[in-house]
């Protein structure tokens, strides 16, 4: 399969061009000085968590392999690499014979990480790796940023479900790779049909403000919904008068109304007012779906009310404060020549202003302690100590250029309750802290 | 053209996935309840802008543009929002039909905004406006959100250019939509060469540092760099020992050398003990460029530094702190039934914390105090009074579902500096304030 898979409606030929100019001068520069064919490895590292995160969420590793996959420069992006000037002739030859042929290694998605954490190591040829920097980056740091704040708030809604709606507080590409996340992060659902077509995640939805104002009246408004999509539907009762809204709503739909949505006001005093005003009219089942620019700490404040799910948009799609997260890939081993057995040597940026560089190829695991529950993220170079080796983290994703890892977005989804659950209790509090894991660097 | 444009390689053949689940069923229910085709106006605004900032951006509208344009339900989506249940059959057989057949007027891009600013009108049968609600806020709060950021970073940079370098940072897509509206800002290129392939923003770029660590000595890396890429290049020089660097450099490329680039250590320290080294060394036309999780803020700090170009990445792509513009799209007006010559009327939901609507079709207009300077935004319905007939803001975009307002990225970039140049001088101070203009709201 040659189309890039965006998460769009249809497939488009190539992700080759989510990338930055400097990838391209710098292959450029290897091929025509001899080093481009050093065999090399980019390791993908968050220096650190957003301030004040317990854990991080690896979200969008299936996307990557879509990517890589697909990253080819077709005939059209060769005639514009060329006309611009960008790279040579002899540059713009091996571009069009391009095709990732190296391993990729990673941490599986939905897995939480820590500072130092090795995400993703991309090894083979330097040209061959230097440019899938930009869309691993890309995808990587938007995923996983939207999946983190996900993972809090569903922790913070326990067993309540949470419906992604952010479609519009986003890029509307975006929209659906933050609907995917954030089902990896525990979210039930979306109201973005493009992710529905593209993942397969649920979609809902019923109706908004201007559908009651298109009406004369409420009733109406009430009436024609619930004539179309039966008594099941959920009606939004924030319009004008809320009570109101709720005593026409059972009216109209009787007793086996399914939900009522309140998008405005003070939800925890109103929560409680409508839940008792249905349960007096007899809709005991009737749910009460929240939407007004929730985040987990709005979410868990509404633990204590009568509350059935949660929509929550603005604060998802842009990482609850936190919209990227602050990966980089960096080379850190390269090969002296380019004869094929040439070892790997360690190489690593001198550290100014904080930035922390490890160099060397680098095995991850997490160490349990004696009840099994995680106690320190160990990431290491050289040998993995043997009573480590069971409890690895890096998995094959690319094996000679060959996708060896996919699998069903569900499958991302249980491994991060499994990946939580084994973490201490206080991975789960949404108050400040230190990472809940200490990183410890061993060197082999 | 019934072909996309999502700022991709390539086109693809619909937008109309980017949308809400609920805006369907509306329309099914509308539809059913016979109110589907009252004639309906729709407005875009921001209640507030996000905190502290001065003024708004409007960047997105081209991209509106082509959205609209290429909203059809295509048979793969009909198929799927069939199979999934999401519409019934009637209302399948009319999004068949589906095109935009309505007005749409709005602020041409590029200009600036305020709180209550009728950024967009779109006008139609209620159907045909409800079904773009998602995509078009997708939009324009994405880009205009980014547009603010580069706003106020061009303002601090005065002179100087600004590179766009946050692909790494965003969803792969939102970059190329962030590099288009950063260039809306100020900005003067991008690393992103699909920004490059789509939008024709010029493209620069040419090492990093797994370039430098790739080879055995920086010399190496340097020499290479050069011989490929003439003296004219710029060579990044904090891999290792700036000072060493910097006299390498210039040894290999000569005084020629066209720039150094420093990414990491204390930029303002750094750029003067470069200048002085370059000057003595005689490179005194060599420019330096600095890049480092740069914002507004750290920019205007290095203005009495000797930096000739500003690399910013993370804090413009996420909009520097506000990553979405809170636009909505609401009901404003609409007809009593279908009859097409039903007057419209105004409607809006009732205020509920804190959020204000206000019903009815609006003018805007920035009326200019008696220097020529922007004095007040002032927002009505109704009759325009005379003396702001000269002074209003909305054009027409799509006149009866044909586009009529495309134009060239450069004509947004030149508008937003002559809406900015109009505006108070206190508009460009970096420090938090008050929207730089009141908005007067005057009904008819």
């Amino acid at each position: 399969m040659n189309t890039a898979d965006l998460g769009l409606p249809v497939a488009v030929p190539s992700t080759a061009l989510f990338t930055d100019h400097y990838e391209l001068t710098m292959v450029q520069a290897a091929l025509r000085g001899g080093t481009a064919h050093r065999r090399s490895a980019f390791e993908v590292f968050a220096r650190r968590l957003p301030e004040g995160r317990r854990y991080g969420v690896v979200a969008g590793t299936g996307r990557v392999l879509d990517a890589v996959e697909n990253f080819r420069f077709e005939p059209e992006i060769l005639r514009f690499l060329g006309e611009r000037g960008v790279v040579d002739e002899p540059t713009l030859a091996w571009l069009a014979d391009y095709r990732f042929r190296g391993d990729i290694k990673g941490y599986p998605e939905g897995e939480v990480y820590f500072p130092g954490s090795p995400i993703m190591r991309v090894e083979g040829s330097f040209a061959e790796c230097v440019l899938l920097e930009t869309v691993i980056l890309s995808i990587l740091n938007h995923d996983s940023a939207v999946a983190a704040a996900a993972s809090r708030m569903a922790v913070a809604a326990g067993d309540r479900p949470l419906i992604e709606m952010g479609a519009r507080r986003t890029h509307e590409l975006s929209a659906v790779a933050a609907a995917r996340a954030a089902y990896v992060g525990g979210f039930s659902s979306t109201s973005d049909l493009a992710a529905g077509f593209r993942y397969g995640i649920p979609t809902v939805g019923t109706s908004a403000h201007s559908f009651t104002l298109l009406h004369d009246t409420e009733r109406d408004a009430f009436t024609a919904q619930v004539e179309s999509m039966g008594a099941g539907t959920t009606l939004l009762v924030d319009t004008y008068d809320v009570a109101e809204a709720v005593r026409t709503a059972v009216e109209v739909a009787g007793p086996g109304l399914g939900a009522v949505r309140i998008d405005s006001g003070d939800l925890l005093l109103l929560a409680h007012r409508v839940r008792q005003q249905l349960d007096e009219l007899g809709a005991r089942d009737t749910r009460i779906v929240v939407t007004s620019d929730l985040d987990e700490y709005a979410i868990a404040s509404l633990a204590v009310a009568p509350v059935d799910a949660y929509g929550v948009g603005t604060q998802l799609v842009t990482g609850s404060g936190h919209p990227t997260a602050a990966m980089v890939y960096k080379l850190v081993a390269r090969a002296d020549s380019d004869a094929p057995d040439a070892p790997l040597r360690p190489v690593a940026k001198k550290s100014m202003g904080g930035k922390l560089s490890v160099g060397g190829v680098k095995w991850a695991a997490r160490r349990p302690d004696a009840d099994g529950m995680a106690e320190a993220e160990v990431v290491g170079t050289g040998e993995v100590p043997e009573e480590l080796a069971a409890h690895q983290l890096l998995v094959d994703l690319v094996r000679g250029g060959e996708v060896v890892a996919r699998e069903r977005l569900e499958a991302a989804r249980e491994r991060h309750v499994r990946a939580r659950d084994g973490l201490p209790l206080s991975a789960t509090q949404l108050s400040r802290g230190e990472p809940v894991l200490p990183t410890e660097y061993v060197s082999g």
